[in-house]
């Protein structure tokens, strides 16, 4: 499911982190992509801290924070974006920054249970929609719950080495392929970063194939 | 002529120095945004290193000379800008990073000297195209005489208060609008920063315009 170098077709593969709110944006917005152009999107989960430790690169938050400018510039884009898709049950999560390592985890516990794509949803509402504090196993629990998912499976999953194993790997392969945050996509080999980057994405699905809707 | 409060029509500011290969990008393009919505370009000199300290913000190569994976994503989206835009002149300049301030004001000069457009091309060109060594006055002076400028003219006027206050205005104007870096666009009051976001300036152009071409 995420074996990243396998492509069958067009395919976008979607690195990301529940912890992002860009990634959100993205996660928003991905589905009519799909409908426009018949792409297939790869949901990868990465772990975001790793990513950052890996790169050496810290969150925009922090590397904006002492550039007052470049901060407002960053949220006016947010907000752009978020007006042009009509994104409007965003908003900003009042636990953020979130450690996002057991949400991750159990990310890719969802793919091998076959639940990732309701599992995505769940948390990336609960995170930017609904302004709850996923680092709490209790409220992680209810909103799957809520979800009609199988909290205590999942949960379960997400403790085995090999789950672990695998998002450490995603992690470490993002990184060894360019990656140097969230949201970050792949067209075949050729990455592109960040949520104002979906229109070259688009354009290469486009590029690529000769069956688009 | 750079009275950046006074929009007559569409008009898109493009504030720029030299310095930034970022903004020869834009420059080159320009052209074609104006061939294909009527917009009006005003070029603004500002002075870079005074809006970075302004600004408390540096330039992408110091900011990700840590970052190798963002160092490298920054120079694959400059190679595709200029694959994409066939801007095939370009190349990084040996003399980088280039000390503009009397390059800058000179290009405030050449506007009150009614002849700043062929000044930018020649400025951009020797820089961006030709690799010369622009912190040289002679050099300078031999770029401006090869481009039929009259550099003893240029040189002098670049020298009055009044234009080396101008591009102290143009800057500190820039920082107070939000400004950050180079390049950087308005349209009315609406910024917008990087060569990436050329599409969002048409947008806007067109938004605002009732008579496109």
């Amino acid at each position: 499911m995420n074996e990243v170098n396998d492509i069958n077709g067009i395919e976008v593969q979607f690195l990301f982190d529940f912890g992002s709110p860009n990634a959100y944006l993205c996660h928003k917005v991905l589905p009519a992509l799909t409908e426009r152009t018949g792409a297939r999107i790869e949901a990868v989960p990465v772990l975001l801290g790793g990513l950052f430790k890996l790169s050496s690169n810290r969150s925009p938050m922090e590397a904006f924070a002492g550039i007052p400018n470049k901060l407002a510039y960053e949220h006016l884009e947010m907000q752009r974006f978020i007006t042009r898709h009509r994104l409007d049950r965003f908003k900003m999560n009042p636990f953020f920054p979130v450690n996002t390592l057991k949400i991750m985890r159990a990310a890719v516990a969802a793919q091998e249970l076959g639940v990732a794509s309701a599992y995505n949803d769940a948390m990336f509402a609960a995170l930017w929609e609904q302004g709850r504090n996923m680092d709490d196993a209790g409220e992680v629990a209810a909103v799957l719950r809520e979800a009609g998912l199988d909290d205590a499976a999942l949960a379960a999953k997400a403790q085995e080495p090999e789950v672990k194993a695998r998002l450490a790997a995603n992690t470490q392969q993002a990184f060894e392929r360019g990656a140097f945050g969230s949201p970050t996509f792949f067209v075949g080999d050729a990455m592109y970063f960040g949520k104002d980057r979906l229109g070259d994405v688009e354009d290469a699905v486009r590029a690529g194939s000769n069956t688009p809707h």
